[in-house]
């Protein structure tokens, strides 16, 4: 079953990197849908949900296209909280969608976790498609062939005149929303974040942190995404993010560039403390290491380290959340024990990185 | 000659170190002595100053006893301002005497820098017995041959009534100081320090940072010495030195032991992040290299690390002292310069630790 390999595994598909990717980490495309007859899930009674969950589950057992990759649905009678919140590290389902306790809650799963479908979260369905490094069109078209043949089996809820009708007005339209994660510590260290962060506002896009809504930008990790979801095409919406993301990996790359010429001892400094650290500390809390871990993958960008692979170190920020914590040594922990278990797995980790 | 063998060595009699000597680093013993017919050193104008100068002078070309092991005269005239400041963070003369222009100041230096006696700083001369570890009787009797040799040639200004005549009153009567320095790295951690230095006030004792008045206790590095110099002997000032020295040294084994079962993994990763940035830093400034030596070396003397021997870490904590790192690279450089060539001395003397 794809939900077991994906539970155990360490990697799923936007994990995986290569040459270039060093500051867009993924890109995600999310497509908002309802069915038309059923009211949306803030006024779903447990009849209706239960309706709409056997609907979405029917759909899956028919044949589809092998594009897809082998979705199958996991209902949340058959996910336990931990597991949800495994799926939530991974970025596969949100954190709200995890600590739901709807008895119709489900979630449709690819292979290699590259899409994802959220059943009953804020609205009916939330298609995701999710890819390493810049790559939003490859990732709308994927979210596409999934909204295709869900659209074939399913009437969602639409209007001629707004679009795609969802839960809350401001994904009304096309219910896409198109977002990057970018690594962006030269911003950081020089202080240009939030000048930048205001102008990406001007351009229509918003800024949040690693897990989304309310979080905060730990570790130098961002994700930006558009604001609007009417009066531009889908194309429009990914063309656009898409420049934007360019400008800012431009301006990213000159500030590395300039960093390491005119702060070469500064970085060398801060890059081989958090490997220091991140090598000796007994207790570490998920937020430093994040942000040591941060450091690190500048140094492995820079050249200034080398002996792990990009792909490695977004597993390894993954596997010591909490739940993936928790799941590893197969027993509840206090944040103490949990602090200790994470310096002991980041050891075990980077102990070859140089 | 001494002077040029003790200016270039990286080591002092005081920084060697035996078993049991982890708390007490060092004891010094330091007699205040004024000649008879000469203004003291506040009033001392050219002409009796270097008459001071040339009458201990000539008493240093005299025969002395063995056991003072060859003192020799070193005017401030042969040592510039950065071998006086070498001096100073061996802690052989005072950082005030090393930063004096006087031309009639002095040092009398023996060979393992065991014995070293100032020449006309706040007194005409202040004969200091430095040893490693917690020696204060065998400090005061090396003081003693030392004092008596000079006694032996030269008037002292002494009143029947009142003892030895000193420039400030506080040293009147024995002249004599009596002082330890300790590492106390788990009342520190603990939050005990304050309380027990109240203490150790009612008791007579004061306590002062690494360089004596005025200095703060960076890296859990204290000195602790006699507060009054009348109405004792010589040989109850040391004894009470001894006992109040030994109770500390009790305490903070007592919890350096609990620390080890209460707050093993604190302990093991305070340790652990202090060598880890220690080995990484590139750029590191002189308190915080303290402080984490500090740690490193409690570290060791709990068994948590090993790989360095004690004394090393004596020699280590001089040698990246502000003139130590000029001398060692032999031109002028700037804090930033200093910093990143104090780590690299530290990383050199400390890669065998695991």
């Amino acid at each position: 079953m794809s939900i077991e390999n994906i539970l155990n595994s360490a990697s799923v598909k936007w994990m995986e990197s290569e040459e270039g990717q060093d500051i867009v980490i993924s890109s995600r495309i999310r497509l908002a849908r309802n069915l038309m007859d059923l009211p949306f899930p803030l006024r779903l009674d447990q009849k209706a949900g239960h309706e709409c969950l056997q609907r979405v589950k029917a759909v899956c057992q028919e044949e589809m296209p092998a594009v897809l990759n082998e979705v199958e649905f996991s209902g949340f009678d058959q996910l336990n909280i931990l597991d949800r919140r495994i799926l939530a590290e991974k970025h596969l389902i949100s954190p709200d969608h995890a600590e739901s306790n709807s008895s119709f809650g489900a979630v449709l799963l690819n292979k290699d976790g590259s899409l994802s479908t959220m059943v009953n979260e804020e609205d009916h369905l939330r298609i995701q498609c999710l890819l390493p490094g810049l790559q939003l069109a490859a990732g709308y078209e994927l979210a596409q062939h999934m909204d295709d043949f869900l659209e074939s089996k399913l009437e969602y809820a639409f209007d001629e005149r707004y679009g795609y009708l969802t839960s809350c007005p401001t994904n009304v339209g096309t219910g896409l929303r198109a977002s990057v994660m970018l690594h962006l510590p030269a911003m950081q260290m020089t202080g240009q974040t939030s000048q930048i962060l205001q102008n990406i506002g001007q351009l229509g896009m918003t800024v949040r942190g690693l897990y989304g809504e309310g979080t905060e930008a730990t570790g130098n990790f961002f994700q930006m995404s558009n604001q609007t979801t009417m009066g531009q095409t889908e194309e429009e919406i990914c063309n656009h993010l898409q420049a934007v993301t360019e400008q800012i990996v431009e301006q990213e790359r000159v500030l590395r560039e300039r960093m390491k010429i005119e702060l070469k001892y500064q970085l060398e400094d801060k890059v081989g403390r958090a490997l220091g650290i991140l090598n000796h500390a007994r207790i570490i809390n998920s937020t430093e290491a994040l942000t040591l871990l941060s450091d690190v993958r500048l140094g492995i960008d820079l050249g200034i380290l080398s002996g792990i692979q990009p792909y490695a170190l977004n597993q390894l920020i993954v596997s010591i959340r909490p739940a993936h914590l928790q799941k590893d040594v197969a027993q509840e922990m206090d944040a103490l024990q949990r602090d200790i278990k994470r310096a002991e797995i980041i050891q075990e980790q980077i102990k070859g990185i140089k």
